[in-house]
């Protein structure tokens, strides 16, 4: 419970201006991207600086308020939702790009940052940050480092955590630290900035980081190959990459995913195929030739009954566009857009897309498949309508099927997303209770009071696993 | 202590043939590469599979024993030798490479193999596992693991952590856990493979390992440029990063070094330069060719005075060869070499190399500095004399400065060796009490009892801060 007592103090740390207390203004943070969770937060306080933060968590770990600290909210595993009240905490006003540092090719950046305007920033002076979660023109840098977030790019160039050099954050306890630096090579200690990233929020706070940059690649080209049958796509994938090919981008969408996406984009992608993949190659233009040659051949070796290169930027750019509105395209066919993120090891993605169909049929429910083929992650969809209660257990039996299914072949029941309180229940699923128990241990060590985003990643009770029955 | 009845409890658990109790045997085991630390185990156990060492972690844990895992002991941080008795864990047993899997490219290990020979099998295969510390040809894989290893490669392709995308581990408590997977995404709760890696077994005994490969670069081409002054050859440094060359390896020798290893090499390298960068570039043919060119180009206008591509592989070799000797070479100097880690952000490398020179004079020490330009990871060293206290004052002294001037610089205490005992009392200075704290509460939460490797990483006292004069 928040007193008014305890309102006037964070007003008196934060300025009045930066807190919100209505109804209204609450309402808006009760919820993020994640169908089917809400939940209303006490207070919504904008601080300014890092000691403001400091200060606020020193009010609240006496006080035993939660704290949920939120970007935009883009994120899909209810992991900003406010579980049992307490504060969600917004980043609006540390929203600066502090330097770009171009001799040690790092970018150093307030968490509010929004993640496409780092990018395009970076880019001005020929440097690349690879990361781009489909959200990326909305999503903070601080929800990505959070959520340890990936994307399109993730085959070649990995995710979030890969380009995360050093953090200063507050910790439950109030004090504050600094982690790494702009260090190709730093061994003191035990790596605390990795395991800050994707801690979700709920080990500290994230106050500053500096990101590793690349040299931007010279040159991009983008392809699409189209199937008539999975196997054969998924055989291209497999050969692509024992080709010793890594290809930039190596994305795959069904049939009904496609079907949607052409509805919403209108680019004339074609509908009456089985599985297309879209793949793209960056870098020297010699390099990116021959690559995508080679790839071309492969895919058609396969089985692809059509390769086509985009001929020009504005082609290409409509096909990825087109790719990242997956989500939005399948959220227009049905009130309630259920999407998941279970990961494979490459080489059982075909499996796992044959093993999602036939656990959609089992439990009578529609399920879209589209992701990142090239490194196994891949977002089951299913458009559906909370409000039919019947439906809904359904799809929810469909997806722990899934999960089973993604970790009896060596996967992971998120590879992107995060755990969240959406996936809290299976977590145990993937780690084990040995693995669960010293999470447990780290969490309490950080956070004995659980002030920070309580609820999420650690689940009160674990599903029951049931057999995949096939 | 160990009574003869936990050692007959061990030798139950492994075979008596895997016990090590006697004087002489145990003497081995009482120090590891780095000088001047020795202290001896009370028994030396070499366990053949986890289910063995997670019975001797509970023997452990209940009566208090020290356990020290330790591989082939060419840490360079007293990472391996015992504090306070107890039992040193060999993997000599658990050698074997289980793996290799081309399709979703990764490589399963026990800890024991060799780096090398991992190496030179998956390379047979026309994969690549870049992380390459000097040690390589002796060093295990579980100990670059434990260490979170470097190499002459970590510029363009990180570090050994960078690889590590699956643990398996014995907990302190006998809890066998399994993180990651074959997977490049993977966000199911908090990031315990990274946690462990680099965490010089003190938190877990790593038992198993997948590791990331990639494809293997189509071709290398080796450079050398020499230099009448630094600032040239830091300079040259910092223009090939700004003209967004990333370079496989950019290694520095100043003249002692390259005294002392062209004394031991005999490879015809000059030795009347005041600095010397080796220059790698890996990749696709056209690419390397291009960025060799535009490198010796950047050397040349920067200043160097001579430039040289290598003509033959064997010359190459021959020139990564002798880099690699460094420490051998300077070894031969004095009876005792101190070598050093200390690490700055890649645009401060002139002046940390300045600031070493100044350090050693001011001191009135010997110190050569080599080392890892292109990442800014340097290791200064110092052929000493243990025997000679008054000297050895002096040179502890010169190291302290040069910590201080690291941290003071953006830099660290240990890019790519590890904390151990050796760093243990400057750890605070670059993490503030803040980091101290939280570390030692993870360690806490691992390892209530503080068996695993204890005496490591956390110092009982940090040594006192002086500020540099200069």
């Amino acid at each position: 419970m928040i007193t008014d007592q305890i309102k006037e103090r964070l007003s008196s740390i934060v300025g009045e201006e930066n807190v919100i207390a209505s109804q209204a203004g609450r309402l808006v943070y009760s919820y993020d991207a994640t169908p089917n969770y809400q939940s209303m937060p006490d207070l919504v306080v904008a601080p300014r600086n890092i000691e403001e933060i400091a200060e606020i968590v020193n009010v609240c770990r006496y006080e035993k308020i939660p704290i949920i600290p939120r970007g935009s909210g883009t994120n899909l595993c209810a992991g900003t939702v406010p579980t049992e009240g307490g504060i969600v905490l917004l980043f609006k006003h540390m929203n600066k790009i502090l330097e770009i540092d171009e001799e040690n090719l790092t970018v150093t950046v307030q968490p509010g940052v929004i993640t496409q305007d780092m990018i395009r920033e970076v880019e001005k002076r020929g440097l690349f940050y690879p990361p781009d979660p489909s959200s990326m023109k909305i999503s903070t840098i601080g929800g990505n480092i959070n959520e340890n977030s990936g994307g399109l790019r993730g085959l070649k160039y990995g995710v979030t955590a890969d380009y995360v050099m050093a953090l200063e954050a507050v910790l439950p306890n109030g004090d504050i630290i600094r982690t790494g630096g702009k260090l190709a090579k730093d061994v003191a200690g035990y790596n605390l900035t990795q395991l800050l990233v994707g801690s979700e929020g709920t080990l500290a706070i994230i106050t500053e980081a500096t990101l590793k940059l690349i040299p931007i690649p010279e040159t991009k080209q983008t392809m699409l190959a189209l199937y008539q049958n999975m196997d054969a796509a998924a055989r291209s994938v497999s050969e692509i990459i024992s080709s010793k090919i890594i290809p930039a981008t190596l994305e795959f969408l069904d049939q009904p995913t496609l079907k949607a996406v052409e509805d919403f984009a209108k680019i004339g992608l074609p509908t009456d195929v089985e599985a297309v993949l879209l793949i793209e190659q960056d870098g020297p233009h010699e390099i990116v030739e021959r690559d995508m040659k080679k790839m071309a051949d492969i895919c058609t070796k396969e089985g692809a009954v059509s390769v086509k290169i985009a001929e020009t930027e504005v082609e290409a750019l409509a096909l990825t566009e087109a790719r990242r509105s997956a989500l939005s395209a399948l959220a227009r066919l049905k009130p309630t857009t259920i999407l998941e993120d279970a990961t494979v090891p490459r080489s059982e993605i075909a499996n796992m897309v044959k093993a999602i169909n036939e656990i959609a049929e089992k439990h009578n429910v529609t399920i879209c498949t589209f992701g990142h083929a090239g490194d196994g992650n891949l977002h089951p969809t299913c458009p559906t309508d909370v409000r039919d209660k019947e439906e809904m257990k359904r799809v929810d039996a469909a997806f722990a099927d899934i999960f089973a299914k993604a970790i009896e072949l060596g996967g992971t029941i998120t590879g992107e997303h995060g755990v969240g309180m959406m996936k809290a229940p299976f977590l145990e699923w993937k780690l084990g209770t040995e693995g669960i128990l010293i999470m447990r241990a780290i969490k309490q060590s950080f956070d004995p009071h659980n002030i920070m985003n309580p609820g999420k990643i650690f689940a009160k009770e674990t599903r029951k696993r049931l057999v995949v029955s096939r």
